[in-house]
Formats: C-alpha cells, sequence, structure tokens
C-alpha cells in the first residue's frame, strides 16, 4: 500500500494536471470538443480480484461493472470499453460474461487487444463515458452541513463471496458475482450532489478519501446504514468493498430525485476523516489494494 | 495465434460495431459531440513485449511510443493516456521514462490504476486522441493503382536488441529502447492516404493486414524498401517488427506533403496479399504475439 500510494503520488506529480486526479480509483475528466468525456480504467488480477477458480463469465462481468461503477460516480453515460485480455484458455465463458454485462450497460466493446503470458490471469477495461451534467461530480466538494446518503445496502458482496466459497447456491452468491454499477442513478443524482463516489473498498474507507479530498470529516450513524447481510457483521459490512453503491453527499435543504439512505452528515474537518457514531472507527477501515 | 484470432473474431463478432475494428492492433474511432475519438489500447508484459531486466525507462517509453504510434496512423492528435500498472520495484526509473515520452508527444497522463502480482510485469496504456482529419484512415482503404510508401527504414529496432542482449554501446540499440512514433507525419498524410497503419509487427505481416482488410494485394518491390541494417540481412529486416514506421497507399496522382519511400503498387486481389518482387513471401510474414 505504501510503496502503490508512492507511486501514485509520484504519477499526480509528474501530470502536473487536474485530470491526474484519475489515478487510482477515480475518473479522469476532459472536456473534448463540445462534449466532455469521463474515463477510467481497472485492472484485475486472478487471485487479488478474483478467485483463480471463479466462472470467466463472471469475471467478465465484474470487468465490466467496475468500470461502469467508477462512471455512474459521475453521472456519465457509457459510451464504450477497451479490453485488455490475457489469453488464458476460458475464452467461452468470458465471452458469455462481457456480452451479458455489456448488454446490461448499453456500453459498446470498441477495441483493445489480447496478450500471452504465464502468470496469474491480468484483465484491464478502459471505459469511456460522456458526462451528463457539469460539473462533474468529484469526491472532492463536500460541505460542511452536508447530509450523506449511500444508494443501497453494503455487506451483500462479503456474503456472496462466502457463498461461493462455500459452494452454496448460485444465487446467493449473486451479489459478489454480478454486482450492479448504478448507472441511472448516478445520471439522476449528478445534478443535486457536492460529492459522489462509488464505495468499491468499503464504506469506511471510501468515505474517509471523501473526507480528505474534501477536507472535511463525515459523521455516520451505524445504525442508519443499510444491510445486505445479518445484523452481527454490521462492523465487517462497513469495512468490505465490492458492492459498488453510490456515496454521496448533498445540501440538506435538497430534495434528492431518488430515494436515498441518509447516513450521516459532514461536519468540520478533525483528526480523523471518519466517525461511526461520533468516534473514529476501531481497526482497517476497508480493503487497501 | 490461432486461439488469440478466434477470441478476436468472437470480440468483433459480439460487438457487430464497426468501431469494433479496434480490437487486436488498430484504433476504435468514435463520433463524440463535434469530435471524433481516436482510441487505443495496447498491453506489453515482460518477456513477451520487453526483456525482463530492461530499463524500466525504456519499458514506459515503449509502452507510450506504440500506442502514440497507433494514433499517429490514424492522424490523430494525442490527447492523453490512462496508464495500468503492475508494481515491481523499479517505479523510479519507470517514471524517468515515462516522463520523458509523454514529454516527447505532448500527452498527458489522465489517470488509470496500479495493481500488484506475482507474475510477470503485465503495464497497459490506453491512449485517447482527436481525429485531426475525417474520414479517420483505415487500414482498409486501399485501390488497385494506389502507391505504396514507407515513412521510413526497417531493420532498425532488430538490430538494435541485438545490441542491448550483446551490451553494445547505448547508442546502439536506441532504435529498439526508445522508438519513434510519427504523429507528426502521420497528421499530415492523412488527408492524402486511402489507407494508413503503422508497422509494428514486421513489414510483410503488416502490408498482408492491410491487403486482406482493402480486398487488394500488396506487390512490393525488394530494393525500394529503406533498411536501417545491412543489405545481407533485408529479408529478415522485412519480418522485424518494433519500428513503428507508417505504411501508406495513395493514388498515383497525389503529391505527397512530406518525402516517402515509394516501395510498391496496390494491385488487384489474388490468393497472396503480399507479394515481394512480384512473388508470394516464403516463411513467416513477421511477429505474430
Amino acid at each position: 500500500m505504501g510503496r502503490e500510494l508512492a507511486f501514485i503520488e509520484a504519477l499526480r506529480a509528474l501530470a502536473s494536471d487536474p485530470a491526474a486526479r484519475g489515478l487510482a480509483d477515480d475518473c479522469a475528466v476532459l472536456p473534448f470538443g463540445s462534449e466532455t468525456l469521463v474515463l477510467t480504467h481497472d485492472t484485475m488480477v486472478a487471485g487479488v480480484h478474483f478467485l483463480p477458480d471463479q466462472d470467466p463469465a463472471d469475471v467478465a462481468w465484474k470487468l465490466v461493472a467496475t468500470n461502469m461503477s467508477d462512471l455512474a460516480a459521475k453521472g456519465a453515460v457509457p459510451m464504450g470499453v477497451l479490453l485488455s485480455y490475457q489469453l488464458n484458455g476460458a475464452e467461452p465463458r468470458f465471452l458469455v460474461g462481457l456480452a451479458e454485462a455489456l448488454d446490461e450497460y448499453g456500453a459498446r466493446l470498441l477495441g483493445g487487444d489480447t496478450v500471452s503470458s504465464d502468470g496469474p490471469q491480468v484483465l484491464g477495461l478502459t471505459a469511456i463515458g460522456r458526462a451528463s451534467f457539469l460539473p462533474v461530480p468529484g469526491r472532492n466538494g463536500a460541505q460542511v452541513g452536508d447530509l450523506v446518503y449511500i444508494t443501497g445496502p453494503v455487506g451483500g458482496a462479503m456474503v456472496g463471496l462466502e457463498a461461493l466459497r462455500l459452494g452454496l447456491p448460485e444465487s446467493q452468491s449473486l451479489a459478489y458475482r454480478r454486482p450492479q454499477a448504478h448507472l441511472g442513478e448516478g445520471q439522476a443524482l449528478a445534478p443535486f450532489v457536492t460529492a459522489m463516489m462509488d464505495v468499491s473498498d468499503g464504506l469506511l474507507l471510501d468515505a474517509s478519501r471523501m473526507a480528505r479530498a474534501s477536507k472535511v470529516t463525515i459523521s455516520l450513524e451505524s445504525a442508519a446504514i443499510p444491510l445486505a447481510c445479518s445484523e452481527d457483521r454490521r462492523d465487517e459490512a462497513l469495512r468490505w468493498g465490492d458492492d459498488y453503491q453510490l456515496l454521496l453527499t448533498a445540501p440538506p435543504e435538497l430534495t434528492l430525485p431518488l430515494p436515498m439512505h441518509q447516513i450521516g452528515v459532514v461536519v468540520k474537518g478533525q483528526e480523523a476523516p471518519v466517525l461511526i457514531d461520533g468516534a473514529p472507527p476501531l481497526g482497517s477501515l476497508g480493503y487497501q489494494h
């Protein structure tokens, strides 16, 4: 983590460009003629981001969905994707999931390339979107006094991965295998939010990132956070990624265009970027990869 | 190769989209508001596309240059790049080469991501460009009667790699380590060409791809092809990639805006897509990866 962060910081310095905030897990935003481009790239590695023996159709789905989720957080409309695919012999199943995911999100396969390598399979996807609202929401706009919202429950992917590992019926692992990107919600919410991002690495960790970027503290109320798991696993669920809900902040006087879960408030920045029931969370905040 | 081609064909079928010609080694072209986007993604794997012990600064340069060369063949102006980087501890040297290459080509680092993996290093780059001329040149427009041109000599990277492996002075391996993308040439030529592509996998192989895409045969005159190696290695040089010259076709009555090497003519399609001195080339056509 330290090495990765240092590298990303060095890349950002090299870029000297506000658009380079896209490094790591955000999107790049680029004015382009009469439109604004929203670009993101996610790489997944077998054994790190997916189980080596997982159904390649699910892996393809997740590769597309994670990138679509990045676009969703920007209120962007998907234009297409470029695929970087490392051949491993499981192409037929991969194609099935890829087709399903592209169809689901209305994204076109525009191009990409294939490579051969003996190492763990590395898959990359670049997603290209069109901003539906300007300014494009960032993670750095949360204001003191804003309310904090999330689009849906967390913990579903956590339970889903366990079900998959245990060989339980497929329906029980769906949340992990086939995460949903909230594109429609992101587009509808973009005009209303002061900050928005997707929760890919755990609610507490991603909330802390939003708070640091916005130079505020996000104070969450634990009991208000909707769960897709049993109550006794609440602490874990707040630290578990892969649910891809949208986390957002908006002024209290605004009525949002969708029903949302209000889970906290934005307060003046203090030492801890995120508070849970008034105190800094204990232990790790989430999945740092 | 068979498996890769089959997969790419399946992806193309899945895409059902003319823009999906970008699969494999071409660019995707996408109307976007008042402009036209040109997108490309290249992945490089240690031990396949570069030597595992090569200077990471040179690897970074090549990663950028190969993608810029794809843009060059479309007459595109670089807008920026997204980097997919697998951490391996050699980040400081990689950053040096990345900065040099981005500066050379006026491309901005817009974003990307980093991953960790134990396998051979896998590096990806997505390049985003703006079309400078419409229609964007493709590899499929060569017409019977057109003349065939190349921007410069081939064989330089072949000799350069040998020099690198032998530990000869750095200047002798420059063509391999620091290939040049011909962006200015591509932009100047785009309005004049019927077809254009960069030579990344060997002149004979890439010419055969252009010929097949255009449903013609490309008849090359061996002695007219400029070399960056000794004459006795001509046959090898025509099959060696990594020189990134532009290969193009244009009507004979046109005067091109740059001095070019005329190396052949486009003739009616026959069984062999490419002829060298009137006969199908013997053996492999180039580097198939």
